[in-house]
């Protein structure tokens, strides 16, 4: 890890350290994503099938998971495991059944009643991707929202052959059809729908720069997507109280992710950075992913900055994904803090327990992209539609102002539509 | 306007009927709006002076507008259109202000303590069109709900020469820079910066399809925009009940907004249907923008249901960014509708109201967006940030779950986190 000194940059050295890499798709992947767009549309299943024998190496008799598979699936789970999914989905399910929309019905004047009314988004497509490790923890965290809103069909892809977890989770979550497809032909059969595949109204859910760039298309074809992507990412906050132990792990899981993951230390502590680098070196060796969090680890960063109010400003100039904040009195920084998917307070806090189980969501946004957009959430299942209903006294009370306006704006029959009214009232 | 029975279509006809017309940008407008966009980030503010000569017709000593132009634009607003913005400005506030976000701070069990917690977006732009209509209702839609989230720094963009009441309702409202620079240079220029023109993080409003390319081109390179454009449309529901000069009057006013306007009247009442057209004729007469109005009504359509439960079916199928309902007990509609940006119930809430002075906000998805995005509302200022702290208790509760899950997922590292702070605790 490179060690620099805040104090020390210049602001365009500092703007470049804070810098995340490029992540545009290529030309090639975005092509290749245009020929399975087109295919998919013009074949359905059939092109789905082809897909799937192609890249997954799999011949499917049915892109349906039956009741059956889950059934074995789920026999051959261990109960540890179910008992370990149950915990994280109680607590997930809590903290997002908290953030139920608050209701709005004001009159903001008299006989002028104004409402906001939240509705689920009727149809929602999560997409898991596959390889070797079985990813049932983004299950949990997309199908218990889209369940505790009210989506009326939940749909799931993930390329076969589909990890037993995932068909687990899912079922347990009441996600009403699993598809084995994956990839951007995945994605463009939600969007679009095919003879098996159920289209959906928003895409949810992680993948690769195929699937990242399948849903860039189907966003500016109209399918709603849940926010962009980028490499995932971390920052620890630490300060001389921190146990370098702690802040060299919570480094390294994110830096296990992959080689293109963001890994950042921001320390008023000269000392702990030179802990945490030496505790680095002793845990990479245990671990099996120590590849590539060797890449990771390459191009990840320490900053030494002169005070934790200077760490807290760089720490809001880079926004990061996830915040862990190992400080001697961690919450006291809570306010100052500003621009973070999620936020691990103090020593027992770290990023792997809400990656899996203490109840927030695991899917935020990266690459700075939490300066405008929020953790994942109950609300993004749903919309919002407000409501207005004038009595025909609240109606005269505001039809002057209405009408003056219009007047002012040049849209006569905006102000006709008042007028007629008022004609009649009198 | 054509009638049809909707009983009597097809499938595919009934699609079809409800289909809008592609808008996609042509390859001229966008490669027009690239080529402003590498015009603006090479040359800055140079670029905004000769764009603003080449396309507005006017050249200008600074981009900024001083405080005295204000000064004297304010002095120029009629004292009865200054009251009708301020009682418009009330009611906006106060149904914007009863929208504050929920905080969530709850343990999901003992000793995992999680929270929301809402900040605003630190720095919003906000667009308003030139033309001859100044559009200063908008004006009040974005900035009023971006100074109650509490947004730093709120600038604003409107092509020269800027109408009085624009400045005069942009000082009111607290915005605190404005530019005259308009179309997708004005995008440009907040979305990159220039010398003089502020960076923002997230640009607000509507344009015409060079502001809206710009927007989906910045959209892509990273800076948020409040929703994707599209015309403008109302669907109106009605029934025997309904006054046919009311129905008449809120279809044209809609269908004023521009030739590509879309206008559905959808009823159980073939009288109504016909009283309707009629109404529309003698209203047309008076109106200055009739010619504008009759390209909208040329493409529009009135459905003949056979129930208003098919009506209902209809409306949400369509989606329409506002939902007139004109029935004898509009409100036992509400449960039923979905998919709509704006509802406007019973006689006496023509879509005039919420445009302008109801309290609701009158930026609204287009274009069957509402199936999955919201109204604009003080959410769209904020982003949501999620918190945990754990106790060292409530981290060894938890722990076993979390372990186990990611040895699972096969993420060791992840495991190791908890693995070294369980190992310390014991």
């Amino acid at each position: 890890m490179q060690t620099l000194i805040w104090n020390n940059l210049t602001e365009t050295e500092k703007q470049q350290a804070l810098t995340r890499p490029a992540i545009s798709a290529s030309s090639d992947i975005k092509s290749a994503v245009e020929n399975i767009a087109n295919l998919v549309s013009n074949k359905g299943d059939n092109a789905l099938f082809e897909l799937t024998e192609k890249f997954d190496k799999v011949k499917l008799e049915s892109l349906i998971i039956t009741k059956s598979t889950i059934e074995q699936a789920t026999k051959r789970i261990p109960d540890d495991l179910k008992q370990a999914i149950q915990t994280a989905k109680n607590n997930i399910e809590r903290f997002h059944q908290a953030q139920q929309n608050q209701t709005v019905d004001i009159e903001t004047q008299a006989g002028v009643r104004c409402q906001v009314l939240t509705r689920p988004i009727q149809t929602v497509g999560l997409y898991i991707p596959g390889g070797s490790a079985p990813l049932f923890s983004t299950v949990l965290m997309l199908a218990v929202p889209a369940k505790i809103a009210g989506c009326k069909t939940i749909v799931l892809c993930s390329p076969p052959p589909i990890a037993d977890e995932i068909l687990y989770t899912a079922e347990l979550c009441g996600v009403e059809t699993i598809y084995a497809v994956g990839g951007a032909q995945a994605i463009f059969a939600m969007a679009k729908g095919t003879e098996s595949v159920q289209k959906v109204d928003k895409i949810f859910g992680p993948g690769n720069a195929f699937v990242t760039e399948a849903k860039r298309q189907v966003l500016q074809q109209g399918t709603a997507i849940d926010m962009p992507a980028g490499p995932s990412e971390v920052l620890v906050i630490a300060d001389e109280f921190a146990d370098p132990d702690f802040v060299a792990s919570d480094l390294l899981s994110q830096a296990e992710h992959g080689a293109d993951s963001q890994v950042i230390l921001v320390t008023d502590s000269v000392v702990l950075a030179e802990q945490v680098e030496q505790a680095i070196e002793r845990q990479l060796a245990k671990l099996p992913r120590k590849e590539t969090a060797c890449q990771a680890l390459a191009h990840s960063r320490i900053f030494i900055a002169e005070s934790l109010e200077q760490a807290v400003e760089i720490s809001n100039e880079y926004a990061p994904e996830h915040l862990v904040v190992q400080v001697e009195n961690a919450r006291s920084l809570l306010d100052q803090l500003d621009n973070a998917g999620s936020i691990f307070l103090g020593a027992y806090s770290p990023e792997s327990m809400g990656d899996y189980a203490s109840g927030t969501n695991h899917v935020l946004p990266t690459y700075g992209y939490t300066r405008t957009h929020s953790s994942l959430g109950l609300e993004d299942f749903t919309k919002r539609m407000t409501v207005q209903e004038l009595t025909p006294q609240g109606f005269k009370d505001l039809a002057p102002a209405v009408m003056r306006m219009a007047e002012a704006e040049q849209l006569e029959a905006h102000k006709q539509a008042v007028s007629i009214r008022l004609a009649k009232i009198a």
